[in-house]
Parts: C-alpha cells; structure tokens; sequence
C-alpha cells in the first residue's frame, strides 16, 4: 500500500505500511527512518510489528499536513527503497 | 503509567507507556526492546514517538496474554530501567 491521507481525531496524517519478511528487517526500518527524522527534525509515529513498520507523518503545531511531510514521506521511500 | 490490561478487538493485551526526553532516547528503546523480543522470539507492537514509546505485549496465537507476556513485560521494565 502507498501513502494514504487519514484523519485521526480531527488532524490530516499521511500513512504508510512498510512490510518486511520478519521482525528484525521492521526493526532496523525503524531505526533508519528514526534517524532520518532525528535529522531533519521533524518526527514521525513508528509502529513497529512483526513484519511491518506503520509509519506515520504529520506537523504536530499546525495539527495537519504540511509540505515537510510529503518530503519526509518521499525520504521514508528512499530509506525502504 | 504502569502496565495495564486493555482489550482491542477482543485481545487482551499488557500495555505501558514509557516516556523519555527526546526521541532519539525514545528511539533507543524501542531498538533494545526489539532486540530482547528477537532473543525471546516474542514480538510486541512497539509505537516509536517523541518523548515516548508504547509498548504492547500479547499471544497471537492464543489471541491473548501468556504468562510469557508477563515476563516479557517485566524484562522491558529492566530495559528501561
């Protein structure tokens, strides 16, 4: 699945659910992604399970979505590419 | 917050929120807590955000909590600690 647009209690988020064939390749996705953000200051909600990573961006001050999410998104591609 | 027993979707599961400063502490341990899942090859949803981790532990297979839960539970708390 791509990147999808929800809304949770009311704040636009942009979703996307990373597969892999076990728990420790979702965990390693983890930490990259984290990284990323830690980089670029702007952090994401990570749900990591067996087999996949929920990855989740928003913009906690404008309480939506905002340019910087839609590039983080694209970067998260490229840490799974 | 300590553990707690939540029920979703008809799974009882053990549940505790860790807070920590930042994310990049946040992001540590959920890598520690993942690598103490692959060694026990018990795996639980762990939601990465910042300042904290949300940590959930359950049987699939049974489709609820094990004593092995318990356990774990209880090894994530000496994680944190």
């Amino acid at each position: 699945p791509e990147w999808q647009i929800v809304e949770r209690d009311g704040i636009m988020q942009l979703e996307r659910v990373f597969k892999f064939p076990n728990f420790q390749q979702a965990l390693d996705f983890t930490y990259k992604v984290g990284q990323l953000a830690e980089e670029a200051d702007h952090h994401p909600a990570l749900l990591t399970e067996w087999g996949k990573v929920t990855v989740t961006w928003w913009s906690h001050k404008i309480k939506g979505l905002h340019k910087n999410d839609f590039i983080l998104a694209a970067r998260t591609d490229e840490v799974a590419a």
